[in-house]
């Protein structure tokens, strides 16, 4: 008798990705056995993630090691990550560590823990010679950031989600953005794996929680079922569409650039809007506009330049870059 | 004194839509004045839209209509449709006609009422030679447009919800696409307007009724209150990429394509994803695989003819079309 579909389905995602790992190890002319580290806060995603890890790889000859984050930011969390490594300890991944981050205020407390987060997982990457973080996102997980994403209003990349691969060297991969929550639930549940229940992740004050608790069932109520696969699906097409058109914007600035660095005005307005504003943007951040500031009403006030000119004088950005149409050209100027 | 900011928002849409009608009239070299007819089902968006145009017509020269559509599905239905048509004399529009149509069931009850209606909205512009239809959905509407979209998951052109231009010779035209439905609503109520709510509107049994009572305002409850804006600014930025792509994917079939209609692998091969997917798409569709019956999991089955090629035999698409990788090339036949 085979395991129960949720474990089978965790290890054939964790299976997947090790093959991938190998095959780039391999590529590189390696042929020492790879560490792979699995990120686990503890709960139940990334639990089932360690334990799918923990079986899978020394089948592969692939080396298993796990990490957890201490963020400081809860009374007792150092005792809740030691009991955390000694779970990923109890699963034999060796080696095991525990790392202890400052999180700062930068961006709001939910993308300042993620920094922090991030820098010690690259750290650790970096110390170990991992080849690879696995990271426990799940497919619900996904649509929520979609949702967050679109909530931005700002397009087709803000759509995307969070990618499979990601980092230096596509360090991260996330096995799990096609398992759903419930199936690595259900993985724990069937292998008797303790999991840590995050009390922020029910606290209505973290934006996420509440579009996990209200949001999300409010729009399955409406829509139907099928809506977290459906934005999990979004997800992949929109990430797919976004490089399409970076990669031709990328192309269409190279052939309206002049050596002087000015834009060629006719060039670009023979361009389709989605490409243009495209390429308006990078001309606006490679002349040092901090990409963060820069909304798409900017981009539309540049762009009026081309489309709707009426003599306008020159448009100031974030960043003192300014933007102006002389002659039959754009000039981009930080000053 | 000038009007209420509300009505003032609505004929100033209205006005930005009329002189690009005016526009388009004369670039056909004709200049009696035209006619525009706006379509209004006496709620509180059509008639905000019929009472603007009643206003702004006048000043530019334009002649200004009304239609209502009686679909006959509920107890009554007509003697509403003459009400309605009566507010719309009241506002000194002419002609106003009420049409009547038969709602038949393909596609369930709100697509099959949506097609009896705009064919009849066509004859009548075709009847009175009208420029154009007004239509009144607003910036809700369009939110609500996208979310359904999103609900679908197949992608960037999905979520573009409706246009502000569409139809033959770009007939329809929704002037209302920025304007919030509580606008219209307080236009109506400044203007001493009758305005008629439509039960359907608040049935849970239809899918965009829940989304507009619960869906919505659960999602704007969790990301706050800018969601309504964003998704119609998703709508916009989405339809601009879906057009770029969709452009892209025209010129790339033309240089994949030779004489007997079969297509280059490795030139396939060297397309973006996205890009490559639209263009195999559009040759099967071209073959006679019905476009309505081609989902995401077909096109991507043929895409691993050319990216996971390991001697795969012939996929079978609907519409008896069959694709089969030859040689360096896809041979797409319907047989």
């Amino acid at each position: 008798m085979g395991p129960h579909p949720a474990v089978a389905a965790i290890r054939l995602a964790v299976r997947r990705v090790l093959h991938d790992v190998l095959n780039h190890h391999l590529a590189q002319d390696r042929h020492d056995p790879p560490l792979v580290l699995v990120a686990c806060s503890g709960g139940a995603d990334s639990m089932a993630l360690a334990s799918a890890l923990a079986f899978e790889a020394p089948k592969l000859g692939v080396r298993a090691g796990g990490v957890t984050v201490d963020h400081g930011l809860q009374e007792g969390s150092d005792l809740r990550a030691a009991e955390v490594a000694l779970r990923l300890q109890a699963l034999r991944l060796d080696p095991v560590e525990t790392l202890t981050v400052q999180v700062g205020k930068e961006g709001g407390p939910e993308a300042a823990a993620r920094d922090a987060r991030y820098a010690a997982l690259d750290a650790a990457a970096e110390r170990h010679g991992a080849a690879a973080i696995l990271l426990g996102h799940t497919r619900d997980d996904q649509a929520e950031t979609v949702l967050l994403g679109l909530a931005r209003g700002s397009g087709t990349r803000s759509l995307s989600g969070m990618a499979a691969t990601s980092g230096t060297d596509g360090r991260y991969r996330r096995p799990f953005l096609d398992v759903d929550r419930q199936t690595a639930r259900k993985a724990c549940l069937m292998q008797s794996l303790p999991v840590w229940d995050d009390p922020h992740n029910t606290d209505p004050a973290y934006t996420r929680s509440r579009l996990r608790h209200e949001g999300l069932p409010a729009l399955e109520k409406a829509l139907g079922k099928g809506v977290v696969e459906a934005l999990a699906r979004t997800a992949q097409l929109s990430r797919d569409d976004a490089d399409a058109l970076d990669a031709w914007a990328a192309d269409a600035e190279a052939a309206v650039l002049d050596d002087a660095g000015t834009l060629d005005v006719a060039a670009l307005y023979a361009l389709p809007p989605a490409v243009r504003r495209r390429v308006l943007r990078r001309a606006v951040v490679a002349a040092g506009a901090p990409a963060g500031s820069l909304f798409a009403r900017h981009i539309e006030e540049v762009d009026r330049l081309i489309t709707a000119w009426r003599g306008q004088g020159a448009i100031n950005l974030p960043g003192r870059v300014g933007v102006r149409r002389q002659g039959g050209r754009l000039v981009i100027r930080q000053g």
